[in-house]
C-alpha cells in the first residue's frame, strides 16, 4: 500500500509517497512510473494540495441500499450521476466557505473517492478494476436548500459545485481493496456517519466499467461513490473529517 | 462584427479571423489582444476545429418562453442548467455518433451558446456584459430515451455528455447584439427550429450575471442557453444545422 501526496514546500510543487510523517518526493507523472528522487521532506512543513487534478468529478447518487431505503427510493437499474464543478476542488486542511449568495443550511457528505489511474472507455469490469490507480477520501459539500427548491427541476450540480464544495484528499491509497473499508464523517469530534463500502449498490470495478460506456475515463478523474446514511449540515466554525482508515483522513474546517 | 475560427492547417493549430472565404491569421491568445500575422489562409483548405476550448460548458434547461408553455412548466425563477461533459465536445463538419451502449432515439437541440472573453465571478449584470467575448452555434445532442428513464432521477448530464454530443462553431462572432438573434435548425434540409432569442427568459447578460453567482466562469467557458420547441430526432445518414444569421452556420452528419 502507498499513500501519494501532491503538496507545496518552499514555494514549489510536488509529489511522493507518504512514510512515517515524512514524504519521499518523486519525479516524473504520477500515472506514468513515477520514480523516487531520494529526497525527503518532513510531512509537518508542508501544505496539501488535491491529490491529483481531474478533468472531471463524477459523483453517484443513490448508491447505498442503507440510503435508499431510508428515503424511500427504488434501488436504480444503473448508475446515476451527475458532474461536480472543477472549480469546487479543495484540498485537505482549506477552508470549506459559504458562498455569498446563499444564506440556506450546508451539509457534508462523506464519500469514498475512486481515482482513475489510466484512460478507460467502454471497459469491462476486469479492465475498470485494472484502470483504478487508488482511492481517496471525498467531502461532497452541498447547499442543500437549492437542491429541491426549483419544482421541476432538481439542482444537483448548482448545489453541489460552488468554490470549496469538493474536497478531496489527503492522499490517494493504492494497492488495497475496497470491499473491506468504512467511511465515517466526523463534526466537532461526534461520529456523525460510519457506514460499509459493502453496502454499495454497484461497486467500483463494476460502478467504473458502467460509467466508462458512457464517457472516456482519464488518468486522474474520479468517480464520487455518494453518501450514505448520517448527512447533517456545519455551522461556521466546524470541523469536518472524512476518515476511511488505510485510505486517509481528510480534514476542513468550515466558514 | 468579427468572426473566429480555430482551425488545422497542414498538422498545425491556429487561430483567426473568417473574412470572405479567407482565414486571417492571428497569433498570440484569442482572449488576450491576439495579433494579426498578415498570414492567410483560404477557408476552403482548414480544416475547423472548437472555436475554443472550454473549461465547461453550462447547459439551460427551461429557458424559452414557448417551450416551457408547450411542456406545461412553471417558469423558473432562476436559471436551471447542467454541466455538458468536456469529452462531448465536437467542431463544426465532424461526426455525431451513436454511442455504442445507446439505442434509443438521438436528438438535435439548435441553441446559441455565450462564449466567455474574461473571468467572472459574482458579477453584476454590467459586468457580465463585459465579460461575454462573443456568440456561437450550439448543438445539444441529447440520447433523449436516458433522459428521464430513472423513475426517481432525471439524467440530464449522462444523456448529453456522450463523445460527440457537444457540438459548438464553426465561429465566435464578437460585436453583435443577441437580442435580434433567431435560431434555426436545419434537418436534412427541413426548417425544424426557428425562435427568437427574444423569447429568452433569462437573456444572456443576465444569465452569466445569475450564473457567475454560483460559479466562477474563465475564458472560453460556454453557457449554452437552452433550446426552445422543434427538438426532434436525427436518423443515421443524416445533416443536421444549426444556423444563427450573424453567428454562423454548424453543419455536422450524423451517424
Amino acid at each position: 500500500m502507498a499513500q501519494w501526496v501532491r503538496f507545496e514546500h518552499q514555494g514549489k510543487s510536488g509529489f511522493g509517497q507518504v512514510h512515517d510523517e515524512q514524504v519521499a518526493v518523486y519525479s516524473g507523472e504520477l500515472f506514468a512510473s513515477p520514480q523516487p528522487t531520494g529526497e525527503t521532506i518532513n510531512l509537518a512543513e508542508i501544505t496539501l494540495d488535491t491529490p491529483c487534478t481531474p478533468s472531471k468529478m463524477i459523483a453517484m447518487v443513490d448508491n447505498f441500499h442503507a440510503l435508499v431505503t431510508k428515503l424511500e427510493h427504488a434501488v436504480p437499474a444503473e448508475p446515476l450521476y451527475f458532474l461536480k464543478g472543477n472549480n469546487s476542488f479543495l484540498a485537505a486542511n482549506q477552508v470549506i466557505r459559504t458562498p455569498k449568495s446563499y444564506a440556506g443550511k450546508i451539509v457534508y457528505e462523506g464519500e469514498l473517492g475512486i481515482v482513475i489511474g489510466k484512460r478507460c472507455h467502454e471497459a469491462s469490469e476486469a479492465e475498470a478494476a485494472e484502470a483504478i490507480f487508488g482511492y481517496t477520501c471525498i467531502n461532497d459539500v452541498t447547499a442543500i436548500e437549492i437542491l429541491n427548491r426549483d419544482p421541476g427541476y432538481p439542482q444537483w450540480t448548482r448545489s453541489k459545485s460552488f468554490d470549496t464544495f469538493g474536497v478531496f484528499g489527503p492522499y490517494i491509497a493504492t494497492d488495497i481493496d475496497p470491499s473491506k473499508l468504512v467511511i465515517k464523517t466526523i463534526l466537532n469530534d461526534q461520529e456523525r456517519q460510519n457506514y460499509p463500502v459493502a453496502d454499495m449498490i454497484f461497486p467500483p470495478a463494476k460502478l467504473v466499467s458502467l460509467i466508462s460506456q458512457d464517457v472516456p475515463l482519464e488518468a486522474g478523474d474520479i468517480i464520487a461513490c455518494g453518501t450514505s446514511v448520517g448527512v447533517g449540515s456545519m455551522k461556521p466554525g466546524s470541523q469536518v473529517s472524512i476518515v476511511i482508515e488505510g485510505v486517509g483522513r481528510l480534514d476542513n474546517r468550515f466558514e
